[in-house]
């Protein structure tokens, strides 16, 4: 029983969150493609659940990265080599940079707690930002990750983390797809792809579990 | 109707096929994991597929990169961050170099017409072959991209194609997942991250008459 | 000689310049590496070759990428694995975000020909950030390049940009390194690591020429 | 001086080596660039070196990276964009897969200690290999790189190592360039861009004082 609770523990001098594009867009009435996701958004509450991890993550000392999403006025007229979600991405003028839509939601804004990268340009920070080096000048090893949207840049950076052989903990209610399909391939891919599939409660009781262990070790030590 | 024909043509001196994982632990019966893949590849008849992909490259005269899959030994034993889907592999001991489940399935070992990339140790060569470094030099600029598994290596290469800026058509009837599951998640993430979702009889046909149009070109300039 | 003229032209369609690092840390007196870059800046007279291959990237019709180098305050406090540069960089605060040190030389602001890259935390754009997709999504496939410093960010973007099969100009006498041997170690691998190495004067010439030959021929096929 | 000496010792357990391109056309009279490398490899003792790194290596329970250089005949062919050492290498067949030049020197030929990565097809495996996956699955942090030649494989993959985040001590007199300016400006690179540069000399009494401190710890522990 020992070991599994060890198991269980996590190690928050090497764990962090990573939230992809907490961005009006995605996550604000109104936004680019809020009619395309605005109804998994609120089945999952998603923003409540970015939240309680945003809090969380404060309480027990880690940090956490934010990987925004942004384009601007020349990408949209220069840019040669689209796929389907680029164009709807496009042709809505999404992630515009500077404007509202591209900015964080309102209950979502970077604090003393928040990293935040360079945005990404295709679906996955580990392509056209600078998260790799961020994490590992940092040592950090484990990524509990959430956001927007479930199937895309949710599941390109669980893929590309576990290519950097980082630890991935998928919060599968803490994000949401453009549609019921788009969310379900999501889950799927989530179980083969993470280390653990987890809910946010989950989760945040895990982090609370593992941050009272270390205080009670360092306790010992003294 | 004239630029809907000139945009449905493919330029042929810029266009390769790539399939991934073309091996017996995916492909036939005995492989490490045709208790979980094999109904889908014999549904989707993907070796059948596979070969008629292989045969019209030829005859149109572009080249078919192989991404194949490879682990050793020391990888099994040493490799510390495993997701859900590594320990399934290593359990098994998929692809293990040398052995029979790493070898290519006996009706699609590489012939003149293939190029056979470095092994991929995840799920996408992008990270850890020599794909982009192979493509660029001989400046292929699109992929039509078949083979296994459907939602694991196949969509890992087309999200990292997208991500490099090359145009991605993926052939949605020459790959399975592990399940029905696994595949349905796969045809509704292809439809995000391509430029364009075909069948293999489409782009057998489509392949044909684009090099029908160049041979018409040449005469013409003559 | 008819097809040496043709390989000297180049093909202003799939052509840029590049520049790292125009920022006054290292091109301004008072930079935070003034001292040791300072005698050589002004030795190979970088800001004016600079702004000569802007003003002809202007006039023939090419784009400009700029490169930039950033740290954030927390950067300095939390990144563990600096080698020799980075502890310079970092005990100078060099780079600032948001400070003097960081921003723009003054007579090399960027412009509306100017696209500017996500910044980059090594010393190579290519691991962290956008420059890759930016160049292929635009069919880039000869770069131009210059900017500070010599032996460290121009040389690593030398390096990335030949792994990336990139066609690579490098214009020796428009970049400079700290003290004289940095310099000269700089030139001796532009010689292994580039195509061709120019000097300024040559590579504006050479832009010009086949700036002509391109109105030439559009002349000629009307 | 507890600090000093604390600082100096290396975790055995996070640390490597690393070597380049081993192969007869770098290290044996014969291979395809010995005239242009022979004396410099002499002068230094790089094969001597070399070995003297893997058996200390192996009697400290330390890992050694192969990351071995390789080219076809069809990449001989087919690619097209060649920088100045490319075409060296390639007018030469160097590295000529499944040939005496590209097979490992006589007296570094991989045994139970060595790890070989998939061979780099630039200057660096990180670009076309699968260096940073192999080096993160196994939790190493810190690596001593050797090998061939010095300004170019050598310090592409020191530039990269530190673009990462690992932690790079480079071993001066265990690489050698292509003539004496070569060497120098690796020797002049190397310092800006290591965390350390150190003889072979030195790292290997290093490496034996850390195991023995090591041991020493291990046995208090009991």
């Amino acid at each position: 029983m020992k070991d599994q609770e060890k198991q269980k523990n996590l190690d928050l001098k090497t764990t962090a969150i990573l939230i992809t594009d907490p961005q009006n867009d995605f996550l604000s009435e109104g936004g680019a493609v809020w009619d395309l996701v605005g109804s998994e958004v609120q089945k999952y509450n998603v923003v409540e659940k970015l939240k309680q991890l945003r809090q969380t993550a404060k309480k027990v000392g880690i940090p956490v990265f934010y990987s925004p999403h942004t384009y601007t006025e020349n990408e949209y007229k220069t840019w040669k080599h689209l796929n389907f979600i680029d164009k709807v991405m496009f042709e809505r003028k999404m992630f515009n940079k500077g404007t509202w839509g591209e900015d964080w939601h309102s209950e979502l804004k970077p604090d003393e707690n928040t990293i935040v990268l360079s945005p990404h340009k295709g679906l996955s920070n580990f392509h056209t930002g600078d998260i790799n080096t961020q994490l590992r000048q940092r040592d950090i090893k484990t990524l509990i990750i959430a956001g927007m949207s479930a199937n895309l840049c949710v599941e390109s950076h669980v893929r590309d983390a576990a290519e950097h052989a980082f630890n991935v903990i998928t919060v599968k209610d803490a994000t949401a797809g453009a549609g019921a399909d788009a969310t379900k391939a999501a889950h799927t891919n989530f179980g083969f792809l993470s280390d653990e599939v987890v809910t946010t409660a989950e989760i945040v009781e895990r982090l609370q579990e593992s941050s009272t262990i270390v205080l009670t070790h360092d306790t010992r030590m003294n």
